[in-house]
């Protein structure tokens, strides 16, 4: 049983974790609280980016000598594996850790078994302690191991009365630079951005990541401009990107996914799902889904959209195209709900962060 | 000049005075912090209901004696006049307080003089401190007097994509209990509720204000039921408006406005401006904007609308009609901009608040 003290350090954890949202793709959000012997915090850590030490680490070194004898409350069970840095496992033995107190167990074959081997080494080590809430933090990379398919993000930009453009289709712009910088750090943290050819078409993005220099990041992860742009990936079932589209400059790798290709829906479109997978095997993880209405609806229509990440402008047009167009719902009983995990306001603009609960008709679990 | 330690109690002052935005209307909202004579704060209070005791008096009980050779500092220009409760002036004089501070001068004739009477007692008063700030957290009660119309406040509720019904019409519900709820606490609040010949028809709402027995307020304010209900009013061009409509039952009264008593737009619907010029000269000074979309837009083009109430679902439709339909708005450089100044969670839902900025074309100054 893990103790109050315990609960609330794994609260902290949970938060913690959460630091790294945008740049710690494509590792887990990891946080960890270390108490000492007394149940007094010590230590606290998250992990930050790829390739810099890992949230146990981060926690140990804050508490130093004060770990011995003390407990470890992580989110994710501690790797085992040498990677970019050495097995958590080794670094909780040498601190002299007693206790390791983890919420969710590693599905990732070749890191698990940090709890079995710090068992072996006599550590107290009690698992599943607030599992949910550090699932559901850690969700952007538990899903792919579960669904086989990229964590989906579907980002959408509207007025206060959910229209993404005017009348006449100008839409420029709608929200702030706060709010379009804050895009550019999301398609920095994933590894692939996904646009309809409607999109393509009609405003010719070019689906880059462009940092501000102030949002390059720590000196350690490397400048941004050597973080990999994420794939363009143009679903465009007959193929209509032009030649000439700016999805094509050399700034990023690009794959125009067509029905041939991919595979057709009976209707002759893209098949999302098997897009997806496709997506999985050439080894991605995390997309962002940028839309157009019309892509966005069809992946709401399928059940492959894990979270919605909505910039709303305080503004109103009252005329001009909705953010999201036949998302599958023709009466208010098969409203696609969603509960808000996040609010915040980015510059003058909200930014809303939910997740969809589960539905009767839900495919995304068969 | 107020000092900083003035300048702070000012700022806690106009946040104490939106405690009753609720209870308080038809009375202004008010804020009062009492200093002792080191500057220290003795005494808070806010006018939490009209017939109750001003924010001065609620604030002076609170400090008792420490108030003597004091400073108050008060958001609206302390009343001078013997209404339901007596004079402001007599209570502050016989507190023995030294100094008040005031942001906004009373615009209400009957009320006002109250800074001259202070000042002809000997007390040192400063006026136009945090005037904006004030202002604005007071506009419901102090814009009247400048347009000579009721203050406006649109509310709508909608998905998170901007939809007010799914597909097939169907609305029931979108936003949750508690956030319907509110919408009643806000019509107890309003003295006139205000809705198009559209919502009636299809709708057939009873647009009465009935509070949950927990909303009743403070004892002295008497039972809610008692509360007067606010005028009902149909804005309906050609009086379509059937007898046996729900606004025509006897839980309050109704007006159903027509172009013919109101006077009408050249495209022969119900003039907006002399609607609400009309409710003026008939005492009201606080409407709800119920809708529906073609209602609202017609408010927006008009420049007619002072604030916005949006609940919003954490809920996706894809389809459907829209919470806000031609406002005049072509191309995005027309957007109807806003501020929001508050946002909160009302159960699942979002409430929004926000006030539009000045445009180039307002004519609400005009
Ligand atoms: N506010 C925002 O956040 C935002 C973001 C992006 C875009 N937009 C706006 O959205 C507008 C374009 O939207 P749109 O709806 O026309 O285009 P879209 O959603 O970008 O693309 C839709 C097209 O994708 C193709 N497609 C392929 N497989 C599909 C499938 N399984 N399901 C659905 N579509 C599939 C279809 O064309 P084919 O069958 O020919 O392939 C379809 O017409 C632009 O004006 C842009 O400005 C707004
Ligand atoms: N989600 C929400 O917050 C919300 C709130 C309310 C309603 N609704 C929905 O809105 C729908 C009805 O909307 P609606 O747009 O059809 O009706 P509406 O906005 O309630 O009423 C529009 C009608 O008002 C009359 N009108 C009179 N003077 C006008 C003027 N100066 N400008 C504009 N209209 C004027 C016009 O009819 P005449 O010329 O015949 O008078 C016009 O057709 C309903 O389905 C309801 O459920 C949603």
């Amino acid at each position: 049983m893990a103790s109050p003290g315990e609960l609330a350090a794994m609260r902290r954890a949970v938060e913690l974790s959460l630091n790294g949202a945008y740049t710690t793709p494509p590792n887990p959000d990891v946080g960890c609280v270390i108490l000492d012997a007394t149940g007094a915090t010590v230590g606290e850590g998250w992990h930050e980016h790829a390739g810099g030490p890992h949230a146990e680490v981060n926690a140990l070194a804050q508490a130093g000598e004060r770990a011995r004898g003390g407990t470890a409350v992580v989110t994710l069970e501690p790797c085992d594996h040498t990677g970019r840095t050495g097995p958590c496992t080794h670094a909780l033995l040498e601190a002299g850790i007693a206790r390791v107190v983890v919420a969710v167990a590693d599905p990732n074959p070749v890191a698990a078994g940090g709890a079995a081997t710090l068992r072996a080494h006599g550590v107290d080590v009690e698992a599943g302690v607030l599992e949910d809430e550090a699932s559901t933090a850690n969700a952007r990379w538990l899903t792919p191991f579960r669904t086989h398919r990229p964590f989906v993000v579907w980002k959408f930009a509207a007025t206060l009365d959910g229209r993404s453009a005017a009348a006449d289709g100008s839409s420029r712009w709608i929200t702030g630079p706060e709010a379009r910088a804050d895009v550019h750090r999301l398609r920095a943290a994933v590894d692939t951005v996904v646009a309809g050819s409607g999109t393509v078409l009609a405003d010719d993005p070019q689906l880059t990541a462009r940092l501000d220099p102030s949002d390059a990041g720590p000196a350690d992860a490397g400048p941004a401009g050597e973080r990999p742009q994420p794939l363009r990936v143009v679903v465009d079932s007959r193929g209509r990107t032009p030649a000439t589209a700016r999805v094509h400059d050399d700034q990023a790798a690009t794959w125009i996914a067509t029905a041939a290709e991919v595979g057709a829906t009976p209707d002759g479109r893209v098949d999302l799902a098997k897009l997806l997978n496709a997506l999985y095997e050439q080894g991605r993880r995390y997309v962002l889904l940028e839309g157009g209405p019309t892509l966005a609806g069809a992946f709401w229509q399928a059940g492959l959209v894990d979270r919605v990440v909505g910039y709303v402008a305080p503004a109103l047009l009252g005329a001009g195209p909705a953010a999201l167009h036949d998302a599958g719902v023709g009466t208010i009983a098969d409203t696609i709900r969603l509960d808000v995990t996040d609010v915040r306001t980015v510059g003058p603009d909200l930014r809303i962060t939910a997740t969809p609960r589960e539905r009767p008709q839900d495919h995304r679990k068969a």
